[in-house]
């Protein structure tokens, strides 16, 4: 295997590009990576220690108006949201991460535009950001649901795309993920919360009137892509069926985003060997 | 060595009580851990995995008007409050908690009281807050600055016990703690900041200003003490100069403080029978 156990690059393998249909991805695969589920934990933890230098060069670099980070996670239930935020967000400083999960908006919410709760939540430089679920919601459980009229669900794309070109424009690198798990898979992921009674509080009897209209949501997700990839905001696909594949690859999606930025230590704004004189008289 | 390695209650060790003197503590204790730091990381990484357990637990009951822990955390520069968030709470699930950084208040938050920004900023049921710096910083360098007249800083004292008994009987469970290191430790981490190009960032020449009134610091904190020790919201002075040991105590108070709570896997609030026959046919 070639460096960091990757035979190819999974920054352009799961890009959503031209022509992509979601329909044509294998939820099992794991994109240019040949090893098995041992190599694979082997490799997060090994990179785990350059995404935390990079994220703390990021993160030293915040009163500078410095880039900020990010990443969009959007999946059906089970997919594995929760385990990229726990097991590969997670291996950086918490001090440096903004986790946003976006429930079911509130009525105050509802009242204002869909991305006015967005807005809020969006990183200040320096930090990573964290989408658990995002406005991406409102064209997707929106659409299905038909929770706006198709003219509504119409604008928001629009929208989506010129308020990710601004928040990019001003300094925001923007990574966005669907896992993407089969649906066989998730029936086995929830029969399991329902065998354990340790998972029974993470079981909603609406996943699986959602699960019931799996097709309308892959649809919906199609139109997602085609709508809404820009240079400035681009997609990837991440096959999500085998967990340690999937946070290994949006390991590398983020370790990709930090090392364009390519942020360094940033100078000191003090005379260094006047503060060691005043320190070692203090 | 007995159970976990621990020969004492750190609990009751690092207590607050009646008489207690700051000045009397020696940061270079390990009070209850007569091991050394390899064994403190052994058992660090060891208790993790209850750590994580009990949060989990706690955080399943969020809707259910769960209670919440708040661990406040105070100490003079470089005593590891960040090693803290990282070390210790860093080993939970991250969206099971809600950090806060209490910076230099903004103009806004000055025209407020000084609770003001603290009450936005307290944890939900079910999640474990935590406060790097916090209200207290209105009473330690609101003093020795003078920041606000010794009226306004009296005054203070007061509003902060009635404010702590609240949101304990409103079922925040308050753990509150200050990493204590000695001056000579401090200058040597604040040295070793100077002597690394990748650490000026986290120096700033106010902190040479802020050791020159450690003593002042030191009968600030006292005074703390002395008013603001509750039943319901307890303080610990934990000895920092080994962050090992720091880390490892931080880690028992939470774990007591959520033993404590012992929270339950919810039941089921839908048909667990049912629900798999609705699966098993989707």
């Amino acid at each position: 295997m070639s460096k960091h156990g990757w035979t190819g690059d999974p920054v352009e393998l799961l890009r959503v590009g031209d022509g992509f249909r979601l329909a044509d991805v294998d939820a099992d695969a794991t994109p240019g990576f040949h090893g098995h589920k041992h190599d694979g934990e082997r490799v997060l933890t090994h990179r785990e220690t350059e995404l935390d230098d990079l994220q703390e060069r990021l993160y030293a670099n915040r009163d500078e108006r410095a880039d900020a980070v990010l990443l969009v996670l959007q999946a059906m239930d089970t997919a594995g949201k929760g385990g990229i935020v726990r097991h590969v967000v997670g291996g950086v400083d918490p001090q440096g991460v903004e986790l946003a999960a976006f429930k079911q908006p509130t009525p105050d919410e509802l009242a204002h535009d869909f991305l006015w709760r967005v807005e809020k939540r969006l990183p200040a430089p320096g930090f990573i950001g964290v989408f658990d679920r995002s406005h991406y919601e409102d064209v997707l459980i929106g659409r299905v649901h038909g929770l706006a009229d198709p003219a509504e669900i119409e604008r928001r794309y629009g929208a989506i795309v010129d308020f990710e070109r601004r928040i990019a424009d001003s300094g925001t690198r923007i990574v966005k993920v669907m896992l993407h798990i089969s649906r066989d898979e998730q029936k086995e992921r929830l029969m399991e919360r329902l065998d354990r009674p340790d998972k029974h509080w993470k079981y909603n009897p609406g996943d699986v009137d959602e699960r019931l209209r799996w097709d309308e949501y892959m649809a919906a997700y199609q139109t997602v892509f085609e709508r809404t990839v820009t240079a400035a905001a681009p997609w990837y696909v991440v096959p999500a069926n085998h967990k340690w594949y999937a946070r290994l690859a949006v390991q590398e999606l983020l370790l990709d985003v930090l090392q364009r930025i390519d942020p360094q230590w940033p100078a000191a704004d003090f005379d260094v060997e006047a503060e060691k004189k005043r320190l070692a008289s203090s």
